[in-house]
């Protein structure tokens, strides 16, 4: 089978891609630092972005569509912005391919050489805020509250599955407002629905915070984010939301006229998720037996597995599952009867625990005779024997209490692992045993930042919101400071 | 305002142009060929795609995802498959910018030169053969039942918006069999889906029928296709569902272990639908007042224009548009009110029309006092008074009575000109009269073929499925045929 999955204390980071491997969420390409997204792993995408999708909507966003492509001009059109994109994308520079006179097999042609080249999009800022151009004349225009699901390509030189591709898929907003503050809370707004998908749909606790300048995206005036805790211990970005100010309208000279007929800049915001969130789940839940998936976002929530010999048997099991599959789907769970001959019921078990199916229903023909079946769940093991009478309804239940213990469960742990540190020996003492969040002052310096990062890996992850505002002194160089911030080791 | 709109008669190609810049489906953008999708445009789009995608899911397809990028070397495994997409793809050669060292702005970085270039995928099937090579050993991987939804890139030299763009958006199934029988199978039964798509959700007329040679997707064994017929009398390819036999699997080397424990080449088929469906709709349906919608796809299908003056009028109707939108969201129905104070309603009145709305009601303070509502069909043109009580399910017959209606005025059109011509002469008097598709014999060869293509810029649409065996004449040259084929001036 070759299913066996490396125990996270044995090698955390194999353990880690053995369950992307194994459970079929994603394989390896042929093109260096692209991924495969297999039918499995993309189902789970489907679940998430089609949810998240439903919050956009709800919030009155719409959905478009912008060119892949960026002309090389737009990229540097925003100081900071070209400074943070420019090392890693990808270049289109021919239109064309020949058959090479030499017979070497087909080869660039260099006559059709671009006059400008073209940027595969990192992020799409530039060629969007050129095309809000045309869209804003006046505040009646505005706000502009606009989605796009694509994909994105960053030439990253080291990748991990889902962490950090070269090529991921994601949705980036890109909203234009008349004032700085809708603005702002637009970019508040997006923070609170990435953070309610995360805790109420993915089972993910976050912290909602405010990246210290450095960490800032490269163009925006404050970037917020939510940060997550991986089991070990690292701190994981899972979205940011950006007020953008007016630094695009100014780079791409889009400008409106307001009530009182005045000419101003527009204000924006832009804010993404993308495929990095499978990975942050992967790592949040899962142990040493594979994925563990909330039920909410599960492409299988109940499999159901008859265990039998002989064709007789497999007839009364087919007819009873039958008739509570019909409930299932009535109740909208997804549910799937694996009823083929082929695989073992031992086989079955450990495979849809390797694919993280929140619940398992086993059903004999002896469980018939006593109108039960047994129910195991994926994130406790507990199995338990259940009447058939309302079946469907005890595993609703059941699916909530599982969701709802997956997100405890996480939460118990993220609380454990965020720890104050007062001194420069406590904070490396404490990234050293139990890593985690870390809570410290510190001085508020750009330098001071690179200086901690340099010499423990660690780096801020935010400055949380509502933040406590304490008098206290930098971990590292006692200078004087007027909050924490969060540290931590991170992917 | 500037929403006029250029006559069909005047100038059938700005006609195009206009609706759909006027109406807010697309834009230009300032990357040449690429096209902006708008809100409007990406709503109507999603409408296909989600019907779509749950056509192919419930005939047993899953979705996945491949990288953006094809190694070149992929492109040219399979011979007849590098000479269609050589020509028109876009090359990245490089990963990184950096300043200039001479000052002149941001520049390739020549030290980022890649090994070996990456063609933006113009299809997958390179790609997606190099994968399917390690997930098939035995005949228990298969079938393999994969579609993808994503952006493609053919470097096209002319552009129109939807129907021929340099990026577009389309979806690629590719899949992969134990025999040849169950590819074909497969090639047919999608070729059903598209064809019920275009005909009950899109309310087009499609004729199915398979390509001859030279319109052949380039590596496939037989293409077969839907053709319509738009408003000028020329054709449009709308789909096209590719029987690949054993070529991919055997360029990429992907065998497999068949029941009786033999190696044998994979099987395979691959399809598609694009963005340019939506050109189709446009062309096929719309008059000179704008869009016309067929109601299943239509991002709004009832718009509310209330019609009054000062703040009583207004409070009274909207509690009773208030009571009624509930029913209207109780059938599933998606409706607007509009009642922005910005617009008069005689604009409102243009505007939905252009844009294709279906149903419009207009509400008047004196209509409440009669219990009823003006209601306008988009696709008549008629108004009737309509009684409030029950106007939502009253509404839900009519729309369903659009979609009907929208499809019988196309297919009456399209049979109107399908024509035979048994001699030359007879040939080019109808395509230079009414156009349409034109049913006559042929010989059978290329050379015949691309002939009168080059005389007459008609080319063989199809040769429909389930043909008539008659013997005749070819048109051109007189040789003996066996059946008629369906000529067309096309897109
Ligand atoms: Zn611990
Ligand atoms: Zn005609």
């Amino acid at each position: 089978m070759g299913k066996e999955i490396t125990k996270r204390e044995t090698d955390y980071s194999q353990w880690y891609n053995d369950i992307i491997l194994k459970a079929g969420l994603a394989d390896y390409s042929a093109v260096r630092g692209c991924m495969v997204i297999k039918p499995y792993g993309f189902a789970l995408w489907e679940n998430m972005r089609d949810q998240l999708d439903k919050m956009f909507k709800e919030t009155g966003h719409q959905n478009a569509y912008f060119p892949l492509f960026i002309p090389k001009s737009f990229l540097s059109k925003e100081a900071a912005h070209v400074e943070g994109f420019a090392k890693e994308c990808a270049v289109v520079t021919h239109y064309r391919l020949m058959n090479d006179p030499d017979g070497g097999g087909i080869v660039v042609d260099p006559d059709a050489k671009l006059e400008e080249e073209l940027i595969v999009r990192p992020t799409s800022e530039t060629i969007i805020w050129n095309t809000y151009k045309t869209w804003i004349q006046s505040y009646r225009d505005l706000p502009i509250l606009v989605n796009q699901w694509a994909n994105v390509v960053r030439w990253e030189m080291r990748t991990r599955l889902f962490l950090r591709t070269t090529e991921f898929l994601w949705q980036e907003g890109h909203t234009a407002h008349a004032t700085s503050q809708e603005a702002i809370d637009e970019t508040k707004l997006i923070l609170d629905v990435y953070a309610t998908f995360a805790e109420e749909w993915m089972s993910l606790p976050v912290v909602k915070g405010v990246k210290s300048i450095s960490e800032r995206f490269a163009g925006a005036v404050d970037t917020y984010c939510i940060e997550a805790l991986m089991q070990d211990g690292k701190a994981l970005q899972s979205g940011t939301s950006h007020y953008l100010g007016q630094n695009f309208a100014k780079a791409f000279d889009v400008q409106f006229t307001d009530k009182e007929n005045k000419l101003d800049y527009v204000w924006a915001s832009s804010w993404g998720v993308s495929t990095r969130l499978i990975g942050a789940l992967v790592m949040a839940h899962s142990d040493d037996d594979g994925l563990v998936l909330p039920p909410k976002i599960a492409p299988i929530q109940v499999v159901i597995v008859p265990i039998y010999k002989g064709d007789e048997q497999k007839k009364m099991i087919d007819e009873k599952v039958k008739m509570f599959m019909e409930d299932f789907k009535a109740l909208g769970v997804k549910v799937k009867y694996d009823d083929n001959d082929n695989n073992r019921p031992g086989w079955k078990f450990a495979e849809y625990e390797l694919k993280g199916v929140p619940v398992r229903i086993a059903i004999g023909a002896r469980d018939i005779q006593n109108n039960v079946v047994e129910v195991a769940r994926r994130d406790t093991k507990e199995k338990t024997s259940v009447s058939i009478d309302g079946l469907a309804n005890t595993v609703a239940v059941l699916l909530n209490d599982i969701q709802q213990n997956i997100y405890t469960k996480a939460k118990n742990f993220r609380d454990e692992h965020i720890a104050k540190a007062d001194t420069w020996d406590e904070f490396e003492k404490l990234l050293d045993s139990k890593g985690g969040f870390i809570s410290a002052h510190w001085d508020g310096t750009a330098e001071t930042e690179e200086k901690i990062k340099e010499l423990t890996k660690a780096t801020i992850r935010c400055i949380p919101l509502n933040n406590l505002q304490e008098e206290g002194k930098c971990i590292l160089t006692g200078k004087p400071s007027k909050e924490r911030v969060l540290f931590a080791r991170a992917y």
